[in-house]
């Protein structure tokens, strides 16, 4: 195909956000400057002012550009039993943070470098995506089937308990990606107390 | 009481520490210099180096400091049940880790700028702590009162999911650390099956 007009910057865009987020979970947002983003894209610095008015706006895509992908990614399916709502909720989350280590590693690390504008915005995305969960615990409480004493609480544990794979897990160690998925759904199924 | 000789460098190493903690948590080891620790307590960047060889020795001093503690105050009581030492455990944790966030989180965060030394120093503390916790699961597999598939993959969700606390609980919000606790202890009983 012949290269359009706008296909610079539709090539570099995706090169820039990969540099900086390397960059940033490797070093840290405040310790990395846009002229070693530019170095690492093999641009000159001024060419990222095209693409980004500053730091903090792609540090804000970047978080921002995740929380967009797990919530369409997210399943919603609400149809299904809880009991299964659950289950496919678990792997999902497992499935799509194990792919994106660096990403959920300045999610959590770099929040504290957003403006309180952007904070708010990301904030407002982890409820969203937080609520699918807790939506299907409700149901499952609602319907009989789980036993939970503080929907919100046990939100919040299920989540970091499924975030924290990330820290250890990679590939080519004792257990595969499907047999941590499947310890894990057996752990959230108990602790919700399914029948 | 009278000042002893050796009692400046007894006060100022907490205050360095404290002040570099802060300084790592706020903006990340990578961004932070010698010189602002020193502005920030007060001192000549010289003076600094009386009581520390460099940056890197600074913060691996305070990555293995808040592990030293942890195993000290970690709670080892063989005596009592298995269900008993687990409740204890998870209750030590929040509490030990809820009254420390700010190293909480560099202890996650900057382990990426430890050397490879000082990296595997920090590991194997961590493992002799993640051990204390499998150990009361296997004691609770082997006296048939734990129901748990793989005791290392649980002892890993457990501890992410405790740690996560420290990431939402403030004082002052809709629940009490005491009540977080009791509701994270349900959580945790149910989720080792335990009788």
């Amino acid at each position: 195909m012949a290269r359009t007009q706008g296909s610079h910057a539709q090539i570099t865009g995706p090169r820039i956000r990969e540099a900086a987020l390397h960059l940033f979970a490797e070093h840290g947002f405040a310790a990395v400057s846009m002229r070693q983003i530019a170095a690492k894209v093999g641009v000159q610095a001024g060419a990222l002012y095209n693409y980004t008015p500053d730091k903090q706006a792609l540090l804000f895509s970047l978080l921002k550009g995740h929380m967009d992908e797990l919530l369409s990614a997210a399943p919603d399916q609400t149809t299904a039993s809880p009991q299964d709502r659950l289950e496919t909720f678990v792997k999902f989350h497992i499935e799509f943070h194990l792919q994106r280590h660096e990403a959920v590693f300045i999610s959590y690390m770099e929040l504290r470098n957003l403006t309180a504008e952007n904070f708010e915005v990301i904030e407002s995305l982890r409820r969203a995506y937080e609520n699918r969960l807790e939506t299907i615990l409700r149901d499952g409480v609602a319907a009989g089937v789980f036993s939970v004493h503080d929907t919100k609480l046990t939100t919040m544990a299920i989540i970091a308990m499924l975030t924290g794979i990330t820290t250890w897990y990679r590939d080519g160690g004792r257990l595969s990606a499907d047999e941590v998925s499947a310890t894990y759904c057996d752990m959230v199924r108990k602790a919700v107390g399914a029948l």
